[in-house]
């Protein structure tokens, strides 16, 4: 790869220069006045294909318009998607910005402006990395296919129905995102499984009115009690779910896995300290960072019933509800927790009350197998561009876009995030660091010979 | 008595005339409007007395007067207090109401207008008591005191305060409160017991911020986890409150009050059907009405935490909370269970979160002995004027004034209620039957004369 990454090298102030001219356009999904520099943006983006003599697409959605971009076809090598987004969050509260969101500014070896980090400068080194190839050598190793859509920050709806109607065109061995982090500062990752989610909401029905705690309390299921005692039981004290059949499909963590968590440097005590408590219970024989990434759970996200104003009423509640999930691992399938749930619920329900549960949605896990090809590909791109290799972490949340990919499209999902857990995304002030685009360029670079071995 | 008992005879007719004169006093405690009213129907009382040849004082308070009267002294004779309420309800919603609220209509027996049984009409029954025997035996063999509030629907603050600062005044040995129903139409009853109360608000407070709950769950200490764990582990497996020494000071039920409440017509499968439901759980090894009279309880009154708006949002609420009662029986000390229930919530408390308990009001229960001499004086002169021995019954809600009695002027309560539970108090086209009036007037005359025994 000398040539390509002399080209990085020599090429590295004008892509900066590219880069800010694409942060210029305040391309804030959520805004409709903005709705010319939506246009605007996906155009930036398409011409970054048109010079490269490539015909990209611009499809439109009932929102903001996705591009969609192929190199041509090389026989017999693999096909990796590459997705990113070109709208942004919105910029307030603009008083809190030190130079305006919309001005991309040099500080700390960093750029600022809104969309550094989230997602125009991570999805930029796709396009400069792209850029290399045809500019160095004329061709790519590999098919590559680009999605890059308008509407991330309000849903990715367009995207998602377009994933489900065209998954022939989008078909590809594997899925590339950069739109998140690395595990800290010097330290890349390769994130290769998400959480998937079950997420309910349960009423539990008592008396037909509320009734007065004096003269009928003792002689009542009280809903609320009741409530507690539910949720209270779908955990054991080990702090497992007691659903029928939960943990029958869990993948269990791979030593190597165990392995490489451990060595993560990863502070208990700090992690603590940030969010204000000073320790935690959960499932016993995982440490905190395994029951975070890799461990299905139990969450009330909210509950409610009965009198919450102000002083004492003296009420005997005649429901009371909550909403909670279970976040999912690899291989748990929703519908079958659904089905278990419903079970679970039957036994903890008290006489005298009943339960109304309303599925509000799931989606599963999405897990790369640790010694999958592309996460090895992934693993060594980086190397070269980082000067280490990278972490393998997993993410406790699940991310929609992902989950639809792995679902429609039967492909492997790579996450190499180039951003810091600091860069303010969402915030005031987000950032990225000027080196790690760099370097985020040359291991895109460096991933497409990688995927063609 | 025939003197006595033919005079309220005689005077039956007036004495309607006069119930319904008072009804027509719009005394609507709640309705600055009705201030001159409010005066009026205190100036009506206090009119009753003096006719009597007795001397009232109209009692101002920060809100509205009370009436105070004193019946000459008897020595060596026991001193009962009357107490009573002249303001009612307010009257809405009007359009309900068959016939105008303070128009007294006669109807099926009954006298229906605004304040017909809460509590004119069950007040009246002594002033008519009172007249009785003022009027034919000119004394009377005991010593009377009345205090007649006009603030009872508005929390009774003048006259909580006036019990306080003013013990001496009302010294007695017992009070008579005519202010609620009978067992059942043609069961009169005795209430001899009240519950207290120990009312309390938890905060179950976890991170600094409410977290993701895919990113956090599983590494943190779900608050809304927690306080359902909490509130579940207040009560066992067999509804029995789990704070230590809970139990210690419960009166348990003799033989004989058992024996009673077996008795009584009460029907497990008519009452849950009022409410709604199949059956309920509860404290094992006793009867729903034992439950619900006599022994004390936990219920959650109001329960909140994280989101409760529609649909899933993935949080991990960093604080959750709950009010709650216990209701207590008699002897057990709301104080000695704020104590206990600190030691518990310490147990409790998973790692990872910390609780607040905010102590919002607690009273003890009140227990007038079934062998006290009040409790048989009183089943004596309800037969006399009911035909039939009076059943014994406990609330399970407490009435704060008859607490306030029982604690500052150390006075058994003699709670001898002539209303029904269909009577409509507090709703529209509020009802007192006619002939509970009259033997009302009839058991009130005939107790002064079984107190003197």
């Amino acid at each position: 790869m000398p040539n390509i990454d002399q080209y990085i090298e020599a090429n590295a102030a004008r892509f900066e220069e590219e880069l800010c001219e694409f942060l210029r356009i305040p391309s804030v999904s959520a805004d409709p006045a903005l709705r010319d520099d939506m246009q605007r943006a996906a155009e930036w983006v398409a011409d970054q294909f048109r010079r490269l003599k490539l015909t990209p697409e611009i499809i439109p959605t009932a929102g903001h318009p996705m591009v969609y971009a192929e190199t041509p076809v090389v026989a017999g090598a693999p096909t990796a998607l590459v997705y990113g987004h070109y709208d942004v969050q919105p910029s307030d509260p603009l008083e809190k910005w030190t130079t305006p969101p919309f001005e991309p500014t040099r500080r700390d070896g960093n750029i600022v402006a809104r969309g550094a980090t989230d997602d125009k400068g991570q999805l930029l080194t796709h396009l400069k990395g792209l850029e290399a190839w045809m500019n160095v050598e004329g061709r790519l190793p590999i098919n590559l296919k680009f999605i890059i859509e308008g509407e991330e920050e309000v849903g990715s709806h367009g995207l998602e129905k377009f994933i489900v109607e065209h998954s022939d065109k989008l078909a590809c061995d594997c899925v590339v995102i950069s739109d998140g982090s690395q595990f800290a500062p010097g330290v890349p990752a390769v994130t290769y499984g998400l959480r998937g989610i079950a997420y309910y909401e349960l009423h539990v029905i008592g008396p037909n009115r509320d009734l007065h705690s004096g003269s009928f309390g003792g002689s009542v299921t009280n809903p609320a009690n009741a409530l507690a005692g539910i949720l209270n039981g779908l955990i054991d004290k080990d702090g497992r779910v007691t659903i029928p059949g939960f943990y029958d499909d869990v993948v269990p963590l791979s030593d190597r896995e165990r392995k490489e968590m451990a060595a993560l440097p990863f502070d208990e005590k700090e992690f603590f300290a940030q969010i204000g408590v000073d320790g935690a219970i959960g499932e016993a024989g995982y440490t905190v960072l395994e029951r975070r990434w890799t461990r299905p759970t139990f969450d009330v996200c909210g509950i409610w019933g009965g009198y919450q104003g102000e002083g004492a009423k003296t009420v005997l509640p005649s429901r009371a509800a909550a909403k909670f999930s279970f976040r999912l691992v690899p291989n748990q399938d929703p519908a079958e927790v659904s089905v278990g749930l419903k079970t679970r619920l039957a036994e903890l329900c008290p006489p005298g009350v009943k339960t109304e549960l309303i599925d509000l949605h799931g989606a599963p896990g999405v897990l790369v197998p640790l010694d999958s090809p592309y996460i090895e590909a992934a693993a060594r791109a980086i190397e070269h561009a980082f000067g280490r290799r990278p972490v393998f972490t997993r993410e406790g949340g699940s991310i929609p876009i992902v989950t639809t990919f792995h679902q429609q499209l039967g492909a492997d999902a790579l996450l190499i995030g180039w951003g810091q857990d600091d860069d303010n995304t969402h915030s005031p002030n987000e950032k990225f660091s000027l080196a790690d685009f760099h370097r985020g360029i040359k291991a895109s670079a460096k991933l497409w010979e990688e995927l063609s071995k």
